[in-house]
């Protein structure tokens, strides 16, 4: 048996099967081996943050990826998002009849893998399946919890003008990446995505403390959006250098050519911090001193001038940096 | 506009209008609504239970009930059922291009109704939209937070030879409901889901402390499989009186015309518990008092036989309670 049969997702012997040989397999810890209806988690005393995605991307597997690596890293991602220390991740996947159980086993090996690497557990899950045709393939949804220290106080809503922002590296790869697979483009040998789980760079930033006002990672939407986000949680403006966004020549090229903006491509791997302009510097020497943000760089600054998100092109115009009406290409994560 | 579009899922303007009006319109509470990528939550000191689901019911609408009555009902379940006061739920949405926005709508509405009635708010969401013919409809992931008291220790494997097993009321009645729908039968005026959120019943059980050893919802599986899998995980046996099963009429005729076993049929609003025999016909008196306990009955009870669960016939003979090997019936919950 070689595929997955309605039956896996049945709640009868074939479940069981499916979870002892492939989930309690990789992601073996002692919470999720009880195999209770929920999970029981001693936590410290404190805050919570709790976040979910479902991921749905397609093709499945891509230069620096795959799904499972990215149902990991998005929601420990977006924990570290809040100042969180991500801790457990819930498992949901929803699987159409006869896709390959070898496939499936390479994913989910790749999901405990990332899994360690970012030091969270997947400690509850759940299997459905459908039958042919009625999903594409397979999606993943992950939900997370993470423990937020008394003092952190990290928010879309806590930006003030005169902050700095900083980008954690190259922008555009994942969505570049996925967009060349998709459409068969000659120069995708040079792309790889950025998928990568952020929350140990957070850690490194969470020293600064209070001067550390907001983090966000600009996936769907690209930087465009999270940085429209930002300003309008925050009621405030920003002011963006062109010539500062750090671009892989190849992610450049390949814009250029399809006439994209790489403000408006997904990131899988990146993080938008808005920090205290007091320590701007100080925070840089710490992204560059992380395997994740060797490559950062200050873009801009936060202004006064309520909502409009600008870029000061490299000729020295300026122009608004909107957020993109739709879906620039669906199914990017 | 009255239709999912692709950009509805791509983290722009789309994006944001179906937030605004769709989600924050229904769930509306001061978490959700900071659209942060996590929700920051208090919790008391402690223990806390956590557990997912997907959903992918079909049909979505049925008599008593709908996907998104599903979603909240079986997570906030499945925390009960550890002993947990179920707090906040996540909320997945994969949604098929072209779905209809006002079915949407339906379904969010029923979403927001029920988790009110639970006592539970949804804190965190996230919505992908797939091509047309990449998913059938919608499909829906919760993820779920309880609270757990610190002396509370319900587990599957607490199951004691001695111990009553109870059945909060009569079972098989929304499998039976999903089946007649799918398969146009004739019968299916008389029937209609059990979908509850049992958190409410539990909550009175808890008097009994640490004389409730097992709770479990006898959802995908049937009560066949979840008196397997508590005797498994006990070690333990377990004697069903056949006689003692309630089945209402119209469940029990359907049965018998298709050839179906009851204790195969899913449910989504009944519980079985494992209860020190001492206190029995007490925790008895307490469902039965119960909104969604009245029809409950003791139907048997746990046996030193080790992982022998067997069926005492209303003729007296005796036959063995298979946990079922695959799918009876796909997309039941």
């Amino acid at each position: 048996m070689d595929k997955i049969l309605l039956g896996h997702g049945g709640g009868g012997r074939l479940s069981q099967q499916l979870i002892n040989d492939m989930f309690l397999r990789y992601f073996d810890n002692p919470v999720l081996n009880s195999l209770e209806d929920a999970a029981a988690l001693a936590l410290p005393h404190g805050r919570i943050a709790f976040t979910t995605d479902s991921y749905v991307v397609t093709p499945r597997f891509f230069p620096g990826g795959n799904i499972g690596k990215l149902a990991i890293c998005g929601t420990v991602n977006d924990l570290a998002m809040r100042g969180a220390y991500p801790r457990y991740l819930s498992a949901g996947f929803i699987i159409e009849e006869g896709f390959s159980l070898s496939e499936l086993e390479e994913i989910v090996r790749t999901m405990a893998h990332t899994a360690a690497a970012a030091g969270v557990q997947i400690v509850t899950g759940d299997t459905k399946v459908v039958g042919k045709g009625a999903a594409d393939g397979m999606f993943i949804n992950t939900a997370g919890i993470g423990v937020l220290d008394e003092h952190v106080s990290i928010s879309a809503a806590n930006a003030q003008p005169g902050d700095k922002v900083i980008i954690s590296g190259t922008i555009g790869d994942h969505g570049m990446t996925i967009l060349s697979l998709r459409e068969g483009l000659s120069f995708k040998a040079n792309l790889e995505s950025d998928c990568a789980p952020l929350n140990g760079l957070v850690g490194e930033l969470l020293r600064f403390k209070q001067d550390i006002h907001v983090l966000r990672d600009p996936t769907r939407g690209g930087v465009a959006s999270t940085l429209n986000e930002i300003a309008a949680s925050s009621k405030t403006g920003m002011m963006i250098n062109e010539t500062s966004l750090p671009l892989k020549p190849q992610v450049k090229a390949s814009c250029e050519l399809l006439g994209l903006d790489p403000l408006h491509l997904a990131n899988e791997g990146k993080l938008i911090a808005v920090v205290a302009g007091s320590v701007a510097e100080q925070v840089l020497a710490v992204f560059q001193g992380h395997e994740y943000g060797k490559d950062a760089r200050i873009i801009g600054e936060v202004t006064a001038d309520t909502r409009r998100v600008a870029l000061r092109t490299f000729i020295g115009s300026t122009r608004i940096i909107d957020i993109s009406s739709g879906e620039l290409l669906p199914r990017i994560c």
